[in-house]
């Protein structure tokens, strides 16, 4: 790290992010929000998020911003192209010289070298930085981060300029930001703390409803909600002393239902739990094609827990996998609670686990009758040596959503089976 | 609508979105990504997106941001408490004075009585608006939104203010802002088009070194490149002519490698292809664990082309359901060539399908080895009749982006199969 004497109040910090692709709404901007949030952990709020295009836009926000704000992170312009203006940019208005860093100029060349790859000239402009600037190591791709401390050029304000993919922007973040802003924050105040939970199977008007008057009496606490298809949070942020009165007046009314404080999805927890009580899960998957078996392996070491999964799609995939019988179908139609339970009895049997998922339903558009219109999904739940659950419910919000709702449920389902056991 | 002279050329347009949750990660700002793609739809461009927290702090954008721009857009902070000041902070700005509007009473009024609520008094603050702006009604909730022309207040920019749910603004937006934004550029130029290219397989230092001079001959056309982890789209703006040739010269080069221009994902291609080329496709997966089978059931239709899915996670697993045999998997070891063939085979012959696909790697973080390192994965593709093609490659980008760029390099080699067939 630097040397320069870096101790600061950090009152005021803004985002910028640079790209002609967040503003024409072909790229979402996942940055702000998710930097907001990290930040929030150490106890820094953002103040203000500006989007700008490429090339030199990013020149005219420079001025104001440096005399705003006590921490500038800028994101993207730092490529190899004619329009990656951002370390120009930023060098001249702090008045710095740009100079090659030869352990940059270094790292890309072998970052290409051991791809087999030759770099191309254009590359090495990636390893030019302000003079007395630090360079972040980038171990994700080319383009190399930087910090400038408070008052190495013409303000008090620390710039960090990061790349914009976020695979290479993530792990910089945490490697080289995080550190480097709480030495910067040393002798800020008490920093106020956020506290996230995360509930399935209640609304925000339940929270409204039972809690807010309680909560609000809490001046110093600010409550917030963020409410997706299947789940919600429930945001805490203030004094240590105001979260946990505020957390034990929520866990009062709606314990059963919160499913996380730490931030976990549900499959990280399911699967937590699953290897905590020594069970094996497996999946038979009609309408949701795979998406339980997918969200249960995106977790690491879930193949503890997880061996089996079966996608039969067709109907004769559902009788040659799964055992499901050719009578079943025909009687009851493939979206039925019959099919659903002999699709989690045969996922059981087949498998060797000890609980297993069934889900049959109309994804949609297309598909619906009048008996069954789009939306109707069926689903089990069977458990070794136990009676199979089975139950309907209908989500027609989409197709988009169907997936995303149907998996949270069933793994919900899993998750209340798994408490009790 | 209003009778003031409307007539300006819309060169600057800014977007300014409040709301804390905006700026603490609890929620996604997706309204500048949508809104910047439906400006473009007419032909307009935003320059810059800001986000403010709720309250006051607007009071602070609206000097400069009035100055800049033509348009201005700016979203929440017009619901009924007292954090809701924006429609209070623009009357101020703009030296307006805010008078209530009956209608918007009366229509705040039956929205609750519709409902068989009561209003609360706090609502009725959300009838006033700055004295001569148009009142845009709300349809999905009791925010009106509110448009002031140009030089009604002491400025020339036009301002409108929208609703922050985004099923309240997006009906808003296009029955009341697309409208008075077409009339507002009447006298504008022809509009820029953008057109929007995806590739496979190629680089974004590719383009630069064979596209970027020739494509920079043309000043009036607009190239720009959203690199994703396993593929890349080039977007060109420009006038119809400029992108037609722009077009030309990039499929001179790299034709092969463009899987759709009319924004389809690579999922949606295959799908697509699969049922023209009458094949049917089943997967057999162990590090991807159903992620390939979930990207094609997203697709509407793929019920078609796709039956079973195999998720062997286990080795058991893919001797049972696939029967590779127990001796390769002792001598090579599950994330070998001769499993990838065998999984891919198996799946073939008991799917009854014409293309089967088979991965087997170590997504890690843990399970590598110095031979067999994490991100190592093999990967096959069985046709009927045909020689099973089998490949090693190596993606140790971390766990999170794994399964993505497996799944791409499996389905892009499908749809090269395909579209040789």
């Amino acid at each position: 790290m630097s040397k320069a004497k870096e101790d600061i109040s950090i009152v005021n910090i803004e985002i910028i992010n640079t790209g002609n692709e967040l503003l024409i709404g072909t790229t979402l901007n996942t940055h702000g929000a998710w930097m907001g949030g990290e930040l929030l952990k150490i106890g820094l709020r953002v103040k203000k998020q500006v989007t700008v295009s490429d090339g030199d836009a990013i020149g005219a926000e420079l001025g104001r911003a440096l005399t705003e704000n006590d921490v500038l992170i800028v994101t993207g312009g730092l490529g190899p192209t004619s329009d990656d203006l951002t370390r120009e940019e930023v060098a001249k208005a702090l008045q710095l010289e740009l100079i090659e860093d030869e352990f940059a100029t270094r790292t890309i060349k072998e970052f290409f070298s051991s791809r087999g790859k030759t770099m191309a000239a254009c590359n090495l402009k990636q390893a030019f930085a302000p003079c007395g600037a630090d360079v972040l190591p980038n171990a994700k791709g080319t383009a190399p981060g930087v910090y400038i401390p408070p008052r190495l050029g013409s303000y008090e304000c620390a710039v960090f300029l990061l790349p914009g993919p976020p695979f290479e922007l993530k792990p910089m973040f945490f490697e080289e930001v995080v550190p480097r802003l709480k030495a910067l924050s040393n002798d800020s105040l008490e920093l106020p703390k956020m506290h996230v939970m995360s509930f399935i199977g209640v609304g925000e008007s339940d929270f409204h409803e039972v809690l807010d008057a309680r909560l609000g009496e809490d001046q110093d606490l600010e409550v917030g909600y963020c409410a997706r298809p299947s789940d919600i949070d429930l945001r805490l942020i203030g004094s240590e002393a105001s979260i946990r009165r505020a957390r034990e007046l929520v866990l009062e009314k709606f314990a059963t239902q919160c499913y996380t404080e730490d931030g976990s999805s549900l499959e990280q927890v399911v699967v937590r739990l699953l290897a905590e009580k020594k069970q094996m899960v497996s999946t038979a998957e009609s309408c949701t094609g795979g998406a339980i078996a997918s969200r249960l392996t995106d977790v690491s070491g879930s193949s503890a827990v997880f061996a089996y999964g079966f996608v039969t799609y067709a109907d004769t995939a559902k009788c040659e996998l799964l055992g499901v019988s050719e009578g079943s179908l025909a009687e009851h139609g493939a979206v039925s609670q019959q099919v659903a339970v002999e699709m989690a009895e045969g996922a059981l049997a087949r498998s060797g686990a000890t609980i297993a998922l069934s889900v049959t339903g109309i994804a949609g558009p297309t598909g619906g009758t009048e008996e069954k219109p789009v939306g109707t999904v069926w689903m089990a739940i069977a458990l070794k040596g136990k009676a199979t659950e089975v139950w309907v419910e209908n989500h027609s919000r989409g197709r988009e959503i169907f997936k995303q709702i149907v998996s949270q449920r069933l793994l919900a389902k899993v998750w209340r089976v798994l408490q009790s056991m």
